[in-house]
């Protein structure tokens, strides 16, 4: 066999397969430690390592075995053409509560692309039930395809469209929404949704995966099955994020929207809520509220629907030799906000007040965070954050940068008028401020 | 008493002092359960509760109590006129090892203004020994105030400066250098000084404070005795960040200059290092290592010194809705580098590529790395990754943004070519990128 009839494979595992005479898409089985494998042989993505072998299994499962040199591997059929690309849609079950999955790509919609190896956005309504067949026992899907894009490349716009849609969803009646969503964004659309769809009658539940589903270690099956779980059957009825909770799958946690952060470029349990604590987790099937204070399911209540935004909002990180120069250029290009990053308990340097001002004078809305991320504001202390609030600049508690950038971009697509803008942005919307409490 | 007597104290800690007839700076007992303390009432900062009473004991430190409707207070003598400032210098031991402080402002070089109560950076040699009078038994202290400025205001000019600072003392033959700096921005100095002091025969420690000296909680003493400890004795010779290693008062740890984030706007242990161990910690006294990998003390080497930093570089977070119009901006002032917070595994948006092009098209030096601060980029995994791999973008690995920032600073104070500058970039100077290993 040629290396083009075993795409993604290399190393160990390609020199096992050659050997065995095998190609991608045979029936092969696999011998190892005395056990017994049998599926069809899927091509690798290139983010795969060199000794594992991929096989899907009967149950539509793909599983990763590891090659040694006592692994035997065999032939024993010819390929089914990946017949399970399209598969069938596994019989509905209309007593089933209804969920609708909003995909909007990433690496959980994602599959490998079969010439390039490379992993590219595109999940079919049918391919959803491939991946992970049990979802038809959870509840009937109606699965939608929004956009097919990496979610480096969402914008603000595309989340006003994602809360249209999820909105259009509910006015028809769904038990819940899942929205499939690329990870390196996900926590800023779960944020903006947050303050998007107010009132909520039934939970809003962003899922993505750290490794597509082609990969042994996938999460995606996982991932998915536990938003759809909660969508389905939780009693809550909010904007939450649902991933690991750490690196093992015993549970799925569900993250509160605007608290929620991605800390870490490729471990599952990535996402962590910052200053709070997750909503739910779900465990053994079974979804356990964390918190007592919370929105409840109550299918009779009326969504509220804000999903302007408004992009004339900076995101400024301080940090030493800063040229407060770009701030002049966001007064210039008419920008309505600033969000700071400031250091410790709320500061940037002196260097940078004039600039300050100017803005404030510009009738821009300048707020104040701290690149800490954990922690909260306490701008009295020290002399700089007593000039920074003297000057006008809001200090928004413990709210995390990139929610209170999307929340003033939010605030600002509300509101024309400075005040009512300051006055929305710092009272709590959802749950994004926590209650003050004693330093200790 | 008026209040104008009892600085910085309210409610009901007022309260009882008006009732006890006291004033700052009396000699003061207080009895509560059965305990009888005694010492001189000091004022407090704002940043105090209104239930604790501050005095200074006979052994220097300051001890605050709080008051109960049981507690009794009585004044038992006159002031001391507070002439524990500045109180004498302890008797030396010439035959202790000598170490420098050289103090650049910070909540740990800074005591209660008791005009205004707030907290200013000002600390003479005599006030350390009068904040922690043990120091006199661990090592013979030069003292040297460089600054006296809140950390939000150094700059790379002051990087430049500590550093020559830190050579010069070391050239005079001192045990250890300790650097008392704001929390604020003291992993970025401690970044600087890792590129700039090279082949160190000696311990560089920046150490700071979350809670200043006249605090009941404050952490000052502990710390700079944790950092005097370590500069006189570890067998280590790098730049180190010290600071508590958990809320409690029992160790001391030492982040790797480098890989160091502060990560909590007030708690006492907000260093972490990150994507790797700390290098040491002291616990009763002694200093462990925790890791063999590391720069040993030789008073015999010599150390060099690479003082020049070019602030022309930029560190820009990318965020859904960024305007590349920035990155364009930077070029057009003659910046000479980018950092990028990417998403994910060193990820930006398309709309921000022509503007990356227009960048390395006139010879920025422009550097891919990773706002979610945990884990290694990528960048060969997805489409977005690699065109940016291809458009020339330097993926850092698992740097931290704000030591990339400060490194590419570094750089480029020491090369005006291009390809020179990508080569020390991407080279491990000071353990700010760990080898590769394999994916889980």
């Amino acid at each position: 066999m040629s290396e083009k009839e075993l795409p993604g494979y290399r190393g160990m595992a390609l020199e096992a397969l050659k050997k065995a005479g095998v190609k991608a898409e045979d029936q092969i089985r696999i011998v190892k430690n005395g056990q017994t494998f049998e599926g069809i042989l899927i091509p690798r993505s290139e983010y795969g390592d060199d000794t594992h072998v991929v096989i899907k299994i009967k149950s539509g499962y793909n599983l990763g075995i590891k090659v040694t040199p006592a692994t035997r591997i065999e032939r024993i059929g010819a390929g089914a053409k990946l017949a399970f690309y399209p598969p069938p849609i596994p019989e509905q079950k209309p007593d089933l509560p209804r969920v609708a999955i909003i995909s909007t790509g990433g690496t959980i919609a994602s599959r490998v692309d079969y010439r390039t190896g490379g992993v590219r956005p595109a999940l079919s309504a049918s391919d959803l039930y491939s991946v992970v067949p049990e979802l038809s026992e959870i509840a009937l899907i109606d699965a939608q395809i929004l956009y097919s894009i990496f979610s480096e490349n969402i914008t603000p716009k595309h989340w006003s469209e994602i809360a249209e849609t999820v909105a259009h969803h509910i006015e028809k009646g769904v038990t819940g929404v899942v929205i499939a969503h690329g990870t390196d964004t996900m926590g800023y659309t779960a944020a903006a949704l947050s303050f998007a769809l107010q009132d909520l009658p039934v939970p809003v539940i962003l899922v993505g995966s750290q490794r597509s589903a082609d990969r042994p270690s996938s999460d995606a099956a996982t991932n998915l099955t536990g938003a759809v779980t909660a969508a389905a059957r939780a009693l809550f009825a909010e904007v939450v994020l649902a991933m690991h909770e750490t690196v093992s799958d015993k549970a799925i946690v569900f993250h509160r929207g605007t608290r929620v952060r991605k800390c870490h470029t490729s471990r599952r349990d990535t996402f962590k809520s910052v200053n709070a604590s997750p909503l739910a987790r779900i465990i053994n099937g079974r979804v356990e509220m964390l918190t007592e204070d919370y929105g409840k399911r109550d299918p009779t209540r009326k969504l509220v629907l804000k999903p302007h935004f408004d992009e004339k909002v900076a995101l400024v990180k301080f940090h030493p030799g800063l040229d407060p120069g770009i701030i002049e250029w966001y007064i210039d290009k008419k920008y309505r906000g600033i969000v700071f990053e400031g250091t410790g308990l709320g500061h940037i340097s002196h260097y940078c007040y004039s600039a300050v001002r100017r803005a404030i004078e510009n009738n821009m809305v300048v707020a104040m965070t701290s690149q800490c991320i954990w922690g909260r504001l306490q701008m009295s202390v020290y002399d700089t954050g007593r000039d920074l609030l003297e000057m006008g600049v809001i200090p928004l508690e413990d709210m995390l940068p990139e929610t209170a950038l999307v929340k003033l971009m939010w605030v600002l697509g509300q509101t024309g008028d400075g005040e009512d803008a300051k006055g929305i942005l710092t009272t709590n919307i959802a749950h994004e401020i926590s209650p003050k409490t004693i330093e200790v």
